[in-house]
């Protein structure tokens, strides 16, 4: 590996309905012009940790996608395939970097979408890459976070569901615009991320790209419980499931605003990054708690075994 | 021009800043994995009809393109260069399929992303391939329409404007995927297309990929006052330019669910489709009114002349 450019990432196809997977040249496109992806962003993603040469918290993200395409009325993914193309293109990953397996942290991202006008046939690959060092620099140091609404409401009808029987609600899709304009806007403004909230009633929904978490006195978690504006997050409930069985009061329910301030500390949690302590909020500086390490190593523990 | 399969579409990459343009081969992938039109939706388009040879209402879409493109804060996408580019395009898709350009009619789609992670610098093309049969056969017998909420609200602030600094209204985005299931639903239900309402009050605001039309009594044209839900039609603007010489009174305003039942006619109107009366409406039938055709082709001559 003398090379004076890093690897490129590797990059799979995946056949859809369990066919064939097969290595993709990086320096080739591979996404035509009329692919929904490109067209309507009409696909979904997950993006899945890479941790020591293993993809961490593997069924979390493969339900969740599964969720994701019966939600958006796409085919199944299915499971197999994508574990199997996951693992071959780590494999190729750690074998082009030179690397032992359990040195490899990376980045990986699952992508499906309804597929090219011309066939109907949904377009579906994996990506694996880096993790950026703003990521890792954020997770270290962690993040200065501004509150803001989202700038629109999801209209319900009266017995709560969506107005509309189309109303895709909770699966991640590529529809990512609205998200990227509100991190554009927020570092414009000097702030690493953003957290949104309903402007009524104050009441905590998610991050950008990652679930709050928040820790109080007495060995106690508490995540908003998902639902309209809050995505299920798959960090979020490893994390739960890891801290429960380590003796933590873990609990999903409504949160506010002020629960934050008051918080021993606040994360946001996400796959790739994994954590990043909010260390101000609105400009108002968040103290470390004493424990931050034991948090973290919390997070990274249970991502390890998920 | 023996060949068995109809040519394919024709491609021209765009270089963005004024740069080159340049024939891609439409059997050939030209969009790499980390461009945000794939991974974010994050780009805009206009989709053109190419009438007789010639693009049709050249610059209203010149303008709503650089409008989007400033509204996402994506670099202007300039004018001379989209023009040369879908010139040489049709140059190509004319004498590719043998014909005179006085006979050819096509649909030409222009399309610029935020670019690729990896580079920054935006990704723009444009595609001219024939107009769906199903578009001609909505043109000619006209389409079944069902009214519904848009299912969700962008929230206002007190002075009216968006709730949030980095809400993006009014910008023709690549995140259509909400409009394509309205779709999909309507026509699993047994219409060919929406117009949105706001339920509340029942006010129209526009077709999934068109602008409503109505005409009354007394050679009056009316549509939906642009704003928020409502995205300004360039169809619509050249009908009206153009209807007003002929001395129809065209008019702007708030316009309800009423007045569509109560109208001469009711019209879609769009750059490929051009038109589609609605025959019926929510089930009702809306019976053929005497000047039919005289509409028709007072949108036909509109888009010859602009």
């Amino acid at each position: 590996m003398a090379s004076m450019l890093p690897p490129a990432p590797v990059i799979y196809l995946v056949e859809p309905f369990g066919g064939s997977v097969r290595r993709q040249n990086a320096n080739t496109p591979h996404i035509f012009w009329d692919d929904a992806a490109v067209t309507r962003g009409d696909g979904i993603f997950e993006t899945i940790l890479i941790r020591k040469g293993e993809p961490a918290n593997l069924e979390q993200h493969v339900e969740r996608f599964r969720r994701s395409a019966a939600t958006l009325d796409l085919p199944d993914p299915g499971r197999e395939h994508w574990i199997k193309a996951t693992r071959e293109a780590v494999a190729d990953y750690v074998r082009e970097r030179g690397l032992a397996a359990e040195d490899v942290d990376a980045k990986c991202v699952w992508t499906m979408s309804r597929g090219r006008e011309t066939t109907g046939v949904p377009t579906a690959w994996l990506t694996i890459r880096p993790i950026p060092d703003s990521v890792l620099e954020q997770r270290k140091n962690g993040v200065s976070v501004v509150t803001t609404p989202r700038g629109y409401t999801i209209n319900r009808g009266e017995g709560g569901e969506a107005e509309v029987p189309w109303m895709r609600v909770g699966a991640k899709t590529l529809n990512y615009a609205a998200s990227m304009a509100a991190l554009r806007w927020a570092r414009g403004e000097g702030y690493d991320d953003v957290i949104y909230i309903d402007p009524e009633t104050d009441r905590v929904l998610e991050g950008a790209t990652s679930t709050v978490v928040i820790v109080k006195k007495g060995g106690r978690l508490r995540t908003p419980k998902p639902g309209p504006g809050i995505l299920p997050g798959t960090t979020q409930a490893a994390l739960f499931a890891h801290a429960e069985k380590k003796g933590w009061k873990c609990k999903q329910k409504d949160m506010y605003l002020s629960e934050l301030l008051k918080a021993e500390s606040v994360w946001l949690v996400s796959s790739t990054r994994m954590y990043a302590r909010v260390r101000k909020l609105n400009g108002k500086k968040l103290p470390a708690p004493d424990n931050a390490a034991e948090v973290q190593k919390l997070i990274v523990a249970a991502l390890d075994r998920a």
